[in-house]
């Protein structure tokens, strides 16, 4: 059978509505009718010079939601509304791990489905996935919310390693999908001020809808570590960098308080610069993080199906298969897009 | 009254040994009469050019033991043998600290007894501390063992933070007086496995009298991290950075395991560079420390008097007052020596 | 000068209002003019036979806010609206406590405002504090508001403890004024699903303005522990036991799912039996839990001065002084009562 | 193929030598020659009447260790010097667990090897057990080492849930075998004082080669309380109860200083009194610990073959299978025993 995907082509070249082969199901397997897939700077990164730069033929996508269209596993049934973790680690570590604690993303031989060659991704009609990482969708929740889960795994995942203390001092750096799915979840954890920093004007606006307490202009300000006291009463508790960018975590170890956590969610793929004594004579603790673990994808949904994460906030453009080749330069300088959508059957 | 202390008169100058004047006690001041006083590296950035020099006419000198001389505090008696918190924070942050938790020595506006010409150290005959920083010796712990009671704080405070794992494969880099303080503390704490990295073979020696339970020299062998598996079986759990030049943040970042936690003891004042994706990849955790809290002496000290931490090994040098200013000139070009002692009486 | 108080006559008696002199300032104390003070059921026992009565003479109230009337401490400026901490711990409880970390209400000698007869209590016209136990009410913040900060603090304090997992499930038994606080403070916290348990009606009404995602009637379901499975999908991660019965700890030794948290917030005063092998058989962690400390003030009054705890639902009655003796006694016997509020000048 | 085995033959029946058929190996299974297995307090209350009493023909035995004499899995060779967890949780537990996070032991549907008549245990010559079971020896590691491995690894585990403060002052009551694993594991893990507790003289004798810096006599001294603090300058910071009877818990609560903990290691079967107020004004902290997770075989075999743990000195008695019975039925009035070892092939 054949369904029609966006195929990366090659550096430079826009992506190719093609006719590919349905994916085929072995034993364990399931395929998914995709109804939502997102648009993930990581996607932008993939088709450009670098590190991350994938093989042409590529199928990217791995923020999405469906239903179930064929499963090859008792456990899941037909028509089932889904989204799944992209998650393809090592058998070994699926289930102990080095060390025995279960690496999951950190596995070594991990790839991610929608970011490499021989599992493709959801901008397509169609999406293969493990059973085990199948996550069903609760009532209510939609298939744009469901396939908002992943980004929003990462903001989780980020604020339960960052330990905020309850009534804490949040400051949050940038305020793209990753730095809004953080503040959300700082928020839900009970932070007592968090304020997010960010240029855009937009993205500061959607940033209250988000659990932002306050706002600021890294730009307009002169001084954010004076702004963001005047704004909470002191220095943070707890720094996230949602941007990734050189020169950013010595900006977090300056802006912190005397024994502060600095979470570094941002991907700086280039060498930066940080001068050791200014962190020791605050004694910082710098985390970094990476994406999940699986059980995040039930969490954020349960929130979501309460409507504790409001998530819709966040898209601000929807476009079909046919449409992303287009949106998907665009996003290459971005205006004032947040999340974009693909609606494959749309 | 007069005494005898070793003066610093200025850049290039080496230090003279003058009559000064006695210190003189407020309330709740004690003066203890110097028995012993340990030669630390900072004592040498004091005198060397950039943001650690201090000022002429400052009195060196923070790791000391010795007897109570004279005492304006009715808490602690004449003729006790006692060793000194050299901390002099602020009154608000020994009671409450920022954020009411207690700065101690990530106070802003501390001075460290001994690395400020206002509060003149131990290389003396006498030196003056506050009633609340001294700590008495227990039976059966010499001076010498007193004036090793810093160092060894700052040991057991990296160690204290590390949360090593019980079993957990440890990995030392460096073994000054910090780094074998570090291991001693390491191995007392429970780690399975504890490797000391250094490329001075008298201090690999003295390692294994520290903890190590296993040593190796970074410029002998191809690849530390393989040289580590080898003898313990799989990466380290923890590595503790006892060096601090530039480009050893990484290195540990690079020897790591998924998962893993660096502590930063060695302090580097130059900007460094780090390749934040390597830690991204593998969720690092860095925890930068500085010193100890007060209660971290009396730790030390019970340990001590246990015998569960043998000082000795580290002293190679001992030298009287007058001997003081050559030695401390040879040791701007380190030979084989560890810890040098200043005996001031001797 | 004289004022008027509700003073405590004895076993048997009802409370008597009465004049007695105000409180006169030492320096570093501060009279707050009392505009709320609520009824604890504390209060009720320390006027009962039993381990907490208190001696003829002692007025109550340890839950209020008023105004500063009269200040000896330059810190608090009078006119200031206020509550305060109601906890005279020791001298060195305060800064250093046992062991050097602060015991405050743990502290053996401590004494709670309005729970003893040398320090009064708020059931009159003017309470006396020591300056550093007032806490501002920010703006925003009404005085009733500001009179259920010491309960609401209990909350946060016994969740804080709890270490609730993000999204966890947690079980809590009894909807009076303590566990609807826990309650408000479990959901603020990012647990995931949040079920009451309490057998009276009205307080199951009010639970869900205190963060409850589900209710349960413990008297009318046959089963609890298959109630709340069937409610949130599975055992509790935590359960809070906020009523204070013999059996209760058992009962949730029981309900609790293997290593699973127990927090034991209500207080029985009568021997209890428990069966310990069941407890060992799952891995459990009993964690009592007494009061607050001093910083958990500020922390709640922020989050009722954000909105994001609404405390209001809780006041079901409002009295003057001069109502305060019967509605005292009527409490012996409660009806519809949550909390029941006393405006001295009202 | 026949063996010999101590088989269980109803209760108030001494154990009888008969011979049962050898076990035989599916795939993933592996055959133990059995050259050591100690006896277990465990294994008494099997055969006597109460909860743990076993079926008729059950064969006990839980702690040994012996050499592979056959293998159905590749991953574990024939003549292999190894000792194995005798835990048999259901495949869903060894992989994930309730909540996914590894219930091992806690498992519900878990059978210990030799303690449950379908897995018939090690007072036999030979044992079987899942290769994934199997912990090898390291050198220098010896069978009889080897067979105390099970009970220093509860040891191991309820020191790590205890997370002692380095230099904490430690209590542990009741010097039986897990005692002493309990106080040879604190102070492997850097605590400051290991205050032993038990009334037979040949195990405080034996105690202080486990890890003890004091012992004392609970029938000898008038107040256990008084007699720690005298010898350590203050009250417990962590209590193990290693006995298990009733009233113990209360004990721990009244020892303990205010916001220590307790670990609940003795399993007391019957139902037991507490006074939770005692409880609550400490803010105490129970833990109840059981068994261990798979990876503390390993961690303990790495201390033992490093003569960091001395397990030796426990035991007192080693017994041939065919003097097994009598010193089985001696043992439930022991003596001066603390651990019997038996040697079928001696
Ligand atoms: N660790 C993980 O597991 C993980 C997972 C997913 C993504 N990430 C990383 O997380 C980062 C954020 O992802 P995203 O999708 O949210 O990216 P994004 O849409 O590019 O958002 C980043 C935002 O930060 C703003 N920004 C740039 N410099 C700033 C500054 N100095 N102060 C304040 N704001 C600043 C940007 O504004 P302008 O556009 O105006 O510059 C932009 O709005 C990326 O580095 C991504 O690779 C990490
Ligand atoms: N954070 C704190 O609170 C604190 C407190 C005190 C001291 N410190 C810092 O801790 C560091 C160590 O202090 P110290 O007194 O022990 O200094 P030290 O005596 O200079 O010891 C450092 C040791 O590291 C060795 N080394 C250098 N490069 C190495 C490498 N690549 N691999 C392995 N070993 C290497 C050095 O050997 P070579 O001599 O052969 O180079 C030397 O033996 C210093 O940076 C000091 O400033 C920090
Ligand atoms: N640890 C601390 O620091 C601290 C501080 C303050 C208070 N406390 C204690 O916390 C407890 C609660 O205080 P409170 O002021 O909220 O008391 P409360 O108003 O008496 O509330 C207790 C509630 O629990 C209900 N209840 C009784 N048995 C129950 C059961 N089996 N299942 C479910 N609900 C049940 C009661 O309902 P009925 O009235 O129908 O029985 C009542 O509504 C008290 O023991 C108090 O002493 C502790
Ligand atoms: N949680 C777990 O995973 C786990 C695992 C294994 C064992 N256990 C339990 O741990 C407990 C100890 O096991 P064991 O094999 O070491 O038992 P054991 O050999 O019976 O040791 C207990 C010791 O405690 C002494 N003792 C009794 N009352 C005492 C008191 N008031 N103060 C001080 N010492 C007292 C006993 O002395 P006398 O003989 O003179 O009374 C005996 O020496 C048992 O309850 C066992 O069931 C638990
Ligand atoms: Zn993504
Ligand atoms: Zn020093
Ligand atoms: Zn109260
Ligand atoms: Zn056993």
């Amino acid at each position: 059978m054949a369904m029609k995907a966006a195929v990366f082509e090659g550096l430079g070249k826009p992506l190719a509505i093609r006719e590919v082969a349905e994916p085929e199901l072995a034993p364990g397997e399931v395929l998914l009718k995709v109804e939502n897939c997102g648009i993930c700077g990581s996607d932008l990164h993939a088709t450009e010079d670098g590190v991350f730069l994938q093989a042409e033929g590529t199928v990217l996508g791995h923020e999405f939601a469906g239903i179930v269209a064929a499963s090859a596993d008792p456990a899941v049934p037909e028509g089932l509304r889904a989204t799944a973790v992209p998650v393809n680690a090592c058998e070994a570590c699926r289930d102990l791990g080095t060390c025995r604690d279960g690496l999951g993303i950190l596995c070594p031989s991990n790839r991610i489905t929608g970011l490499a060659l021989d599992v493709p991704g959801a901008y397509a009609e169609y999406v293969k996935v493990g059973a085990k990482q199948v996550v069903p969708l609760p009532d209510g929740v939609s298939f744009e919310q469901g396939a908002m889960v992943e980004p929003l795994a990462v903001g989780l995942h980020a604020v339960e390693k960052a330990q905020i203390p309850m009534g804490g001092r949040v400051l949050v750096i940038g305020a793209g999908p990753i730095g809004l799915s953080v503040a959300a979840f700082a928020r839900l954890a009970g932070a007592g001020r968090i304020v997010v920093s960010e240029r855009a004007e937009a993205r500061r606006a959607a940033a209250s809808d988000f659990g932002a307490t306050d706002v600021l202009d890294p730009g307009a300000v002169e001084d954010v570590g004076a702004a963001f006291s005047a704004a909470t009463g002191g220095p943070p508790d707890v720094i996230f960098d949602c941007v990734g960018v050189p020169g950013m975590i010595q900006s977090c170890i300056d802006l912190s308080r005397p024994k502060g956590t600095i979470v570094v969610v941002g991907v700086c793929m280039k060498p930066d610069e940080v001068i050791p004594i200014a962190a020791i004579l605050k004694e910082l603790k710098l985390q970094f993080v990476l994406g999940y673990v699986e059980s995040d994808f039930a969490r954020v949904l349960d929130y979501l199906g309460q409507g504790r994460i409001k998530a819709d906030g966040m898209v601000t453009d929807r476009v079909s298969l046919s449409e992303l080749p287009e949106a998907f330069e665009a996003l290459r300088r971005p205006d004032r897009q947040i999340k974009v959508m693909i609606r494959p059957g749309g």
